[in-house]
């Protein structure tokens, strides 16, 4: 069945894949599925024909038959459920993989967006200096503890998983920020998993897409 | 197999039932299985034994056999997976409700958070009352969002499911707020989950606990 992703027409981040359909394009990629891509331009993330895919106008979405998917964590959650390769066969594994997916949005995520707040939302206040500061603290805090339990640990849980794609991107945030420099072994867990064929080429097709924007 | 959740043995909401550990309470009130509990008390949540359980030291956790879990999303999907009642048999619309326990913790949690990160820790700032005007207009945003979505639907997607238990915590937390009662479908969504026999039975358990506390 065709899958169709939707992506930003014009991604703010010139290329460098933060955009989270770079989590979707992995995915695929490593499973070894053909996916078609919608351009959404900015002006129609509210059209109600987007609405209708996803309710709070972003993306990625998904469509696959009379499937329509939102949010990136349940999009590759789906297609590491659906295509062999992601997900370990072992029931307790298997647990555990999905439990570091909703580790990687729920406990990881908020406090290194809430940077991308601080920088972009909170330019000019007399206190973005202050925020910075508290909001480094908490991604500092949370940095430590993952540090701490990756160890030398190549992956997540054993072998890579789906849970190493949502986690690898949402760490990848944090580039240019010198936080994660503090933690090398985070340094080295991405640098491994953008060496990954199927991160390369998905990369390749985004990065390809900003420059045809150009 | 026995199941063995943990939980603070002081909550700090003094038995609202905010604690994510009311999550896992109300799947396992609703599939019907008995669980035990394990306090863990403030000065015990750095310690060895239980960041073993969970890396990040926060409750709750879930175990059950050779099983260990944190993440209250990935422990009610767990729970859901592994007891009949809380996700649909059909492939599509079972997708769609792990889409919207994604959605609950991904899009609509973190602002929600945001609203407790700026009453408790930024209390006496001079641009306090600054930052929740930001943080409330894009808590109404994402309220007028799922409204809008939500209609005068019972529940998220047909009926009541795993993602209906997320969604409602997460809601439950802006009470008190003056924000929710801007959308009376959403008030009455909190409303109808509350009133499950299951709820009240997870609900009634937390609070004594909170009770016998004192």
């Amino acid at each position: 069945m065709a899958i169709t992703i939707s992506v930003f027409e014009r991604a703010l981040d010139e290329g460098r894949g933060l955009a989270r359909d770079m989590r979707v394009r992995w995915a695929l990629e490593e499973v070894g599925q053909f996916y078609e891509v919608r351009l959404v331009p900015w002006e129609k993330f509210k059209a109600e024909a987007h609405l209708a895919r996803n309710p709070f106008g972003q993306i990625p979405t998904y469509e696959e038959g009379e499937l329509t998917l939102f949010e990136s964590g349940a999009i590759v959650l789906h297609i590491a459920e659906r295509f062999p390769g992601l997900l370990p066969q072992d029931a307790d594994a298997r647990a555990r993989a999905i439990m570091w997916m909703f580790a990687a949005l729920s406990t990881m995520e908020p406090p290194i967006m809430d940077r991308d707040v601080v920088e972009y939302f909170e330019a000019g206040k007399s206190w973005q200096g202050e925020r910075f500061a508290m909001v480094d603290a908490r991604i500092r805090d949370r940095l430590a503890q993952f540090s701490a339990r990756m160890g030398a640990s190549d992956w997540l849980d054993g072998a890579f998983s789906a849970a190493d794609i949502i986690m690898v991107h949402v760490l990848r945030r944090l580039e240019g920020s010198e936080l994660l420099e503090e933690y090398p072994n985070l340094v080295a867990y991405i640098a491994r998993a953008a060496a990954r064929p199927a991160y390369q080429r998905a990369f390749a097709a985004q990065l390809a897409l900003w420059e045809k924007a150009q």
